[in-house]
């Protein structure tokens, strides 16, 4: 989905540092680069290959990168698991089953928010992600404080790695910066007050009782309070106000009734009821 | 990452019905499929896609649906964006930027809460993308009741539309099925009672006096209490409690000390300090 804007500043540096990203024997180098992609929508940066047997950092992890070239640069290549998890103070070791060994497991929400709280007491996490098919060995799985498993469709579990990492790197993002939508609403126009709410109840019920819609009297105040909360839940800006009486008033104008009616939705509704 | 089970049941019938998915002129047949494998992953398979360049159900969809392909094939293909949402009672639109429209915007999260509420009180969600470049038009997103937006870092928001399904998806299941981990770490034996655990207290201590490890005795006090706490961070298992007690006994077996002093470690702590 569009929506990348290079002006605006990557936001890393104001967010608490993010976890390492381990690549176990990734055996594709597209996959490498959809990580890498993937690592970049969410401002992780730093990248660790372990015996990659892709070309982690050739072509076509960069066309899989889709313009994430900074990750794929800074990526550190090692031989030994040991070495790519020597800095870190957590270890989070990602795994798709059950593998029988009596270590605490996390579900992606939780483990983001374990990896943010690592890093606010100074800290360093790191998640690591086997090999495509066949995941961590389970010697590697030792390595790690915990596990963490994503919550999937058992009957259709097959996450790719890029995926995984997407998820894991969303759920960090979330954590990190709150999880508030990336925009809100757009207010252009204040929102109506009280009084100019009333006003617009008091033009719509006025022209709905001239044009004869309240037919049953003793339904009348019930079928107000329905109009009034319709209203009401739409919360109006002070610009919707003023459209709905323009609505009411076209919608009203010319058709038989009381003269001038349509000029008196301007006072509040307390005038109109006096 | 491996952990498919075809022989589990599909979870898909004892969820709330999920949201559709409705793709609004996807250019690539590669996207499609990975859209269709994201859907399946979370339990999600009913696919909507509105004036679909790509041959949506040709064989390269189907190579990137990595065998969800009954998402594929029982996918609608709708000319009209109104058709596609007709028997919908919840439209959201994703956006990946403000559109100016003064329509509330929910995070994944929230719309997936949305979501299940709709289906819960017997309606049903649909989740509008847009085109992989373009996004959505303005007059496609005024047909939603409400913007889905991503949280993603705004140097680079670049999501691919099988990314931004995939969270839908992810979100929505975790919203259905209560968010836990797939699987909860294995306990194959009990937890240790409090009097396994004081004995273990016990047995380690008494090894430490003999073989002189609280050289300080005005420290004795404070060391066994971070003693004590490391181990019962670890919430040992009873067999976690047997591998201690074996260890400690390896650990000082045949060491210079009072004579079957390893021997004690059965008792409780209150039995070996009166």
């Amino acid at each position: 989905m569009a929506g990348t804007d290079h002006s605006k500043t990557d936001l890393a540096a104001s967010l608490p540092k993010g976890p390492v990203i381990i690549l176990v024997e990734p055996q594709l180098a597209e996959n490498v680069g959809s990580v890498a992609r993937a690592m970049a929508n969410f401002a992780l940066s730093e990248l660790r290959v372990v015996r990659g047997r892709a070309q982690a950092d050739g072509e076509k992890a960069r066309v899989f990168a889709a313009g994430a070239h900074h990750v794929i640069d800074a990526a550190r290549h090692f031989d030994r698991v040991e070495d790519a998890l020597a800095d870190l103070t957590l270890v989070l070791a990602t795994t798709a089953r059950e593998r029988g060994q009596a270590k605490p497991v996390d579900a992606p929400q939780a483990a983001a928010e374990r990896v943010v709280a690592e890093a606010t007491a100074g800290g360093r996490a790191g998640v690591m992600f086997g090999r495509e098919r066949t995941g961590l060995e389970n010697d590697e799985i030792s390595l790690a404080a915990r596990v963490v498993t994503f919550p999937v469709n058992p009957a259709y579990a097959s996450l790719n790695l890029a995926q995984a990492v997407l998820l894991v790197g969303y759920e960090w993002f979330k954590a990190a910066t709150g999880g508030a939508p990336a925009f809100e609403m757009p207010t252009k126009s204040p929102a109506a007050t009280h009084e100019q709410i009333s006003a617009l109840f008091a033009h719509i019920e006025g022209e709905l009782d001239d044009g004869g819609f309240f037919r049953a009297p003793d339904k009348r105040a019930s079928m107000v309070r329905n109009i009034r909360n319709m209203i009401h839940r739409m919360e109006p800006s002070l610009q919707d106000v003023r459209t709905l009486h323009g609505m009411v008033a076209a919608l009203s104008d010319g058709r038989p009734g009381p003269e001038g009616r349509g000029r008196t939705y301007l006072k509040p509704l307390k005038d109109v009821e006096e």
